[in-house]
């Protein structure tokens, strides 16, 4: 699934305009992948826009520096750029307003394990533990040019990813990586404090409300909370600040899988789930129709907030290792 | 302060008993350190033993393997051993029953900018983010032994010290010698699981807890708890099990500085402060008497929790940068 990484070079060197994509609600990596890459075809004397489904992503806004995010159009630019996609398993994932141009995708620059490989040229690395960690390689082996803010972003997309270098099977290369893009001008301190130290006061309340209404089933093993439609308008905060507060839930050392279930509507249910390393627990997604990865799933249900609760924790208890 | 590394390898080399002590109240840098360092000395066919002032340490058993964490006796071992001692940065820091014994130390591997260089043989970096990492590159410049156990050891006091590596001016040398511990054994996503998501069903209350205390001053730019002599009890914690708390308040993006203070009796109370890279707390710490790092500094005063948190507030005010 890798094609040579001189494809992609001769790509970037021959072509003179470029629009660099990634996949709908973006992550770190997704964001911060796009605009050190973009910042690297800058750097060459190239013509390069970012673009994303959501359009500018408030979060990582530091990074943008010279070049703003931008919600996809509805139709491509009209000097015919090479199309890059980054950090996005499938063509799908990038969008419905790009879909709608109906031209194919140049080059696919990945780490997820399910990339099909739907581009011309593919460089696909299920073991790189972020699509940054393989930019940032791909530009010192090619030798292009990464100054410090094509560095910082390619950091970012890599201390997301890893979520700060914890709780992953993380290889040595990731950290040679972040240390030569530390090396390249990224400034590590500052760069982990705008990308995790970020909470609103409102954001901390509905944190605090979450610990408060976190429970806890089957000794322990397992701790979930639920939230309900009233919750974000109450706080002032919108869902996509609820992410990743399962890790929370995930210090106790009891917990060995954490969930949540978010009332949508009376008859629509959106839950999230997350696991230690030894219990897969996209099984448990898939009885609702969702995925996603061995240790963070989620799915949908038209179900009642109580009845998707009570289904979960049944359907959680046979997938449990013994207590200690 | 840094004596060659050469003194420190024939100390090594030539002597056959050791033993290997750190600061009072030790940290993941402390304890990993010296396990770390026993070890490798093991390693090279010594004796050696480990002491701590307050005896194991629990959220690092971990670590032990074979080498267990003993209370400091209050006479030393018989056979005359070596005495080194690790990340401590001074002499009498090294606890009470280690003073009775009244000999001087033979090593001093440390990382603390305020080392006064106490021993025979003094290895002092400053620059290093942790005592660990100071080892590890000692260990590989040297060629002495370092198998997967003593890696771990040091993985975990450079985790620890660097905060998972984030919030801290990160070296690049930093994240490269981490890399180096991985590829001798060292396994970061278990390391990392069992240094960080090891709460006690106790411990989380504890937390939940703190965050519904915690109030806001000065525009949103102070953040702060104060914690009384009973809620230990109340809880089922002890106050070791407090360490670090103040990171979730350091979570909001318009917290300057974050405190606690903390009841010890009424007229005895113990204050810690946190600060974001461009405040030097500091000073706020030395009125009453305490120090530390830069960002990360206490005390302790002879006033009712009140007083101090009152005074404190007064005093945290001027070092403050304008709001956003």
């Amino acid at each position: 699934m890798v094609d040579s990484l001189q494809s992609l070079a001769k790509l970037f060197r021959e072509k003179s305009s470029f629009v660099v994509l990634s996949h709908i609600r973006p992550d770190g990596d997704a964001i911060g992948s796009s605009i050190g890459l973009a910042l690297i075809l800058k750097e060459m004397g190239k013509k390069v826009r970012v673009f994303n489904e959501e359009g500018p992503s408030d979060p990582y806004a530091y990074l943008c520096g010279s070049i703003p995010v931008e919600k996809t159009p509805v139709e491509p630019p009209t000097d015919s750029p090479k199309v890059i996609a980054v950090d996005c398993s499938t063509r799908e994932r990038l969008g419905e307003s790009f879909l709608r141009w109906g031209i194919p995708v140049d080059a696919n620059i990945d780490h997820h394990p399910d990339n099909p490989g739907y581009a011309a040229i593919n460089c696909v690395e299920a073991g790189a533990l972020a699509t940054a960690e393989l930019l940032a390689r791909t530009a010192l082996e090619l030798g292009l040019p990464l100054r410090a803010d094509a560095a910082s972003a390619l950091y970012v997309g890599i201390l997301t990813d890893t979520n700060s270098f914890s709780f992953r099977p993380l290889r040595p290369e990731t950290l040679e990586l972040a240390a030569a893009l530390i090396r390249a001008g990224a400034d590590p301190e500052t760069l982990s404090w705008r990308t995790f130290r970020n909470f609103s006061l409102n954001r901390f309340a509905l944190l605090r409300e979450i610990l408060n209404r976190t429970r806890f089933a089957a000794e322990n093993r397992i701790a979930f909370y639920r939230l309900t439609a009233d919750l974000y308008a109450r706080t002032g905060t919108t869902s996509l600040e609820v992410e990743n507060f399962l890790n929370y839930l995930q210090l106790v050392e009891t917990v060995q899988v954490a969930f949540m279930v978010e009332e949508i509507s009376p008859q629509l249910t959106r839950m999230s789930l997350r696991s230690i390393p030894a219990i897969d627990i996209r099984p448990v997604a898939a009885r609702f129709g969702g995925g996603g990865h061995r240790c963070a799933s989620g799915a949908r249900a038209s179900l009642p907030v109580e009845e998707v609760e009570r289904q979960l924790l049944g359907a959680i208890v046979p997938h449990l290792l013994p207590g200690s």
